[in-house]
């Protein structure tokens, strides 16, 4: 049996990840779920992550793996609708999810994930954030063009939709549109209306606990335009 | 035939990575080594890689795998040696390289890798500086405990050890040691003595190209103590 722990569902873009890929795949596990506490680490995660970050996935009890790309390489090995079948798909899928871990600066500092609310961003925008939707549009449309949609590498939901799923949410949250880019905007439209993205987003509105540094850093000064929490 | 395109070895941490991992797997490979022109970014690699960023493996001319990891995720489907044999040991390795492949922000910032220099820190080191180090120590001495060395997931040289094989480079040039972790420093030492990572940083030393923002960004003001190109 799997147990995944995650952090809070309002803000741990990466616990995120892997929650809505076992979702989607049907796949059993227990939650544990543990609140941040205030402050930016969380050294008591290290009771169950080497690396006191979440999420981590352990397997039976004594297989711990604890990054978001490991957990899809290691679920994949059970588990094949984790990456498409086709082979030139499940590349192109894997790159995608490897560029969204380690790349996009810029929309992951800036637009920290904050599930409930709707936040006013000042315009024009910056030029690191520009750039990462540039290329998270011609990525998103490449996909959806080169494998027919309506996901990124296909008809399926692999891990590289649940990779993207915190982006689906930020750009919600933060009013980001890819107008100018009817196919990315579609992809996007697309993962965020799959049940398990859903239905983490709408747990984690129902969440009632807050953390300071996480609820600053989404706000900044920025206007509030909608709690739904509230 | 496998193409693997690449940046300055003097410089490119995350050309490195597949570069060694294929060369110490003995995979026959084209380099396409590519220098960086003046600046951080490098849009003309656009021609090759989608992201514009190297590394980037191009199968048959028709499959560009453009990310580290994924390359590795790409190679493993042909090539078994890419990861360890033992489920347990490949699951640590794929989270000890997908670990290194989205944090360790500190070491990566402060230590810009430059394969011929010998630079001077300023001690005490940095905060992050000395939470990514004590990390590094306690994965690598948790490696080698666990699956007996003298790589970090076993006997043999598997994607891992690619991919910290730049942090092996940063050490000696920055002169940072793992002197009260024994474990971890024997790791090190065998990480810098295997000879794929040797022959990349042989082959970087005698480099001639230099561009300006890498170099800067070493230096950054600090004593150069050595510089093995001159």
């Amino acid at each position: 049996m799997y147990a995944l722990y995650i952090g809070n569902k309002r803000y741990s873009s990466w616990s995120m990840r892997p929650w809505v890929l076992l979702k989607a795949l049907d796949i059993p596990f227990d939650e544990k779920l543990y609140f941040f506490k205030p402050g930016q680490a969380q050294p008591e995660f290290k009771a169950f992550s080497p690396s006191a970050k979440v999420p981590c996935l352990h397997d039976s009890g004594n297989v711990v793996v604890w990054d978001s790309l490991a957990i899809a390489e290691y679920l994949y090995e059970a588990h094949p609708g984790v990456w498409p079948s086709d082979a030139a798909a499940r590349a192109f899928a894997r790159c995608a999810a490897a560029e969204m871990h380690s790349s996009f600066a810029a929309i992951r500092d800036e637009c920290s994930m904050n599930v409930a609310l709707r936040i006013e961003l000042a315009r024009p925008l910056s030029e690191g954030l520009r750039r990462d939707l540039a290329r998270l549009g011609a990525l998103f449309a490449e996909g959806v063009e080169r494998f027919g949609g309506p996901f990124l590498a296909g008809e399926a939901f692999t891990a590289a939709d649940a990779f993207f799923a915190p982006v689906a949410s930020r750009c919600q949250t933060y009013g980001l549109r890819f107008d100018d880019n009817p196919a990315a905007q579609a992809y996007l439209d697309a993962l965020l209306a799959h049940p398990a993205v859903q239905a983490w987003i709408q747990q984690g509105i129902r969440e009632t606990e807050r953390e300071p540094y996480h609820e600053e850093d989404c706000v900044r000064g920025r206007k509030v335009l909608e709690d739904l929490a509230k």
